[in-house]
């Protein structure tokens, strides 16, 4: 976790709660979103942390959705690490359901350690649900990113590694901001990443208005930093934003505190992928 | 929340997960309740925070053996504060379910301010739940205790506040050490209690091995204690605890520590029921 460390930069381009009509730029079809993902591969992201939708626009998590991102990737020649989620906001909630996709070619998946509120359910990760969802991504050898939405989540990680769940090192994203979970504020981004066990990697995502102060405190941490629409749908109080616009600050901000921008490659290295 | 102020102890006696396998000492029948109530009034107690069991000693909302309860203490002349859970292991989890009881004559009851994990279950309470309780709380003059099992639902009481759900001052129970929430470390104690809104008061619940320390620490931050066997089935490491055990050991660590004990008068006042 040097602060010299290369920066890996992941984008998340769609996520399950925007819509077009909040913001017109989010990508929604599978074109759509590998397009932005290219896009933002090449102003630097290294990982794209994919949602789909279905024909309606809902959130899903259809396998054959994420195929069709995947084979398109592929079709390009992207080198992008892919990690896809399993969250809790994909229209179903049994394990079988929000892992049908860890079969496919994929290098990481997100795994939430534990649960927490969203605005208008309850983000429901049991403990026998965790389990099912980790044995198969070890199984089909996919990384988790570990998503912590509060501090009970970075302490189940470490529950899980002694039962043999979880192997380390452990990488964690640390979401600050969501309504119902922790607040984004630096007092409680620092407590966080100090509890982390020790060797594990770390990216930060800042939801809405904490996006920017989250994102630049984990680069000064030697974390690395998620964002995209996904996250804030707004670049600033009053500006809509884009994926690219979005990458683009975190690029001109790695650079003024002196992060280099680590390639896909070197993000496998750091991660152990 | 001042050290000198006096310790308001709570008794948890029953809680939904032990049994008398665990720990024969468990009370369980609304008799044996209502007696360890008593028991430890005497010894020092203020407020009782209750739940019931039905014919087959499983968890139940059942409105009428918390009202047999009442009826019993209400016999016995007990000045006890009644503090009725509306928790997330009572059998079902509908908000009309969990607040059955909240028409009884109680002067507190308990609320979740945010969903986590339990061993093997999530301890699910969508914003929708929490707000359809604290309504039937308030309508009914019941202060609600916050049950605050990780960060993020002290931040979400926060949000409340705002919304107009909730009503200042508030006060908490930062339940610690809960498998699958909060670690009951000093140092999340102490994020925890820095975290809490100005004008606030609070106890603490410090489940198994965490019990001495957590309490303790409240003790010497000015906060208050909550102990019994919901808590910890053991007194100490080999040692199968009673609810009269647990308080006699908080009471001496009080009178160490400088804290006089708090009669239940005394705690409504602090607490403005």
């Amino acid at each position: 976790m040097a602060r010299k460390e290369k920066l890996i930069i992941t984008i998340a381009p769609t996520g399950n709660v925007p819509t077009k009509k909040m913001n017109p730029n989010i990508p929604v079809t599978t074109d759509e979103i590998v397009e932005d993902i290219i896009k933002c591969r090449k102003l630097g992201a290294a990982i794209a942390h994919i949602h789909v939708r279905d024909e309606k626009g809902e959130p899903t998590c259809d396998r054959e959705i994420y195929k069709e991102i995947l084979d398109k990737l592929e079709e390009k020649n992207s080198d992008i690490i892919t990690q896809l989620s399993t969250g809790a906001r994909g229209g179903g909630n049994t394990a079988e359901w929000r892992g049908q996709m860890l079969d496919l070619n994929t290098e990481m998946a997100s795994l939430t350690t534990g649960s927490s509120n969203f605005a208008t359910k309850v983000n429901a990760n049991s403990f026998n649900l965790i389990k099912e969802l980790a044995d198969k991504m070890y199984t089909n050898n996919i990384k988790p990113e570990l998503e912590a939405f509060d501090l009970g989540m970075i302490d189940n990680a470490k529950l899980l590694v002694k039962e043999g769940v979880l192997k380390e090192p452990l990488h964690f994203n640390l979401v600050m901001h969501v309504k119902g979970s922790i607040r984004g504020t630096p007092r409680n981004l620092l407590h966080m990443v100090e509890s982390l066990p020790k060797g594990s990697t770390f990216t930060v995502s800042g939801i809405g208005p904490s996006q920017v102060p989250m994102l630049t405190m984990s680069m000064l941490m030697g974390g690395h930093t998620r964002t995209g629409l996904e996250d804030t749908i707004l670049y600033d109080k009053g500006t809509i934003g884009t994926n690219a616009m979005l990458v683009e600050r975190i690029v001109r901000l790695a650079k003024e505190i002196g992060r280099e921008i680590a390639t896909p490659d070197e993000a496998r290295k750091i991660l152990g992928l």
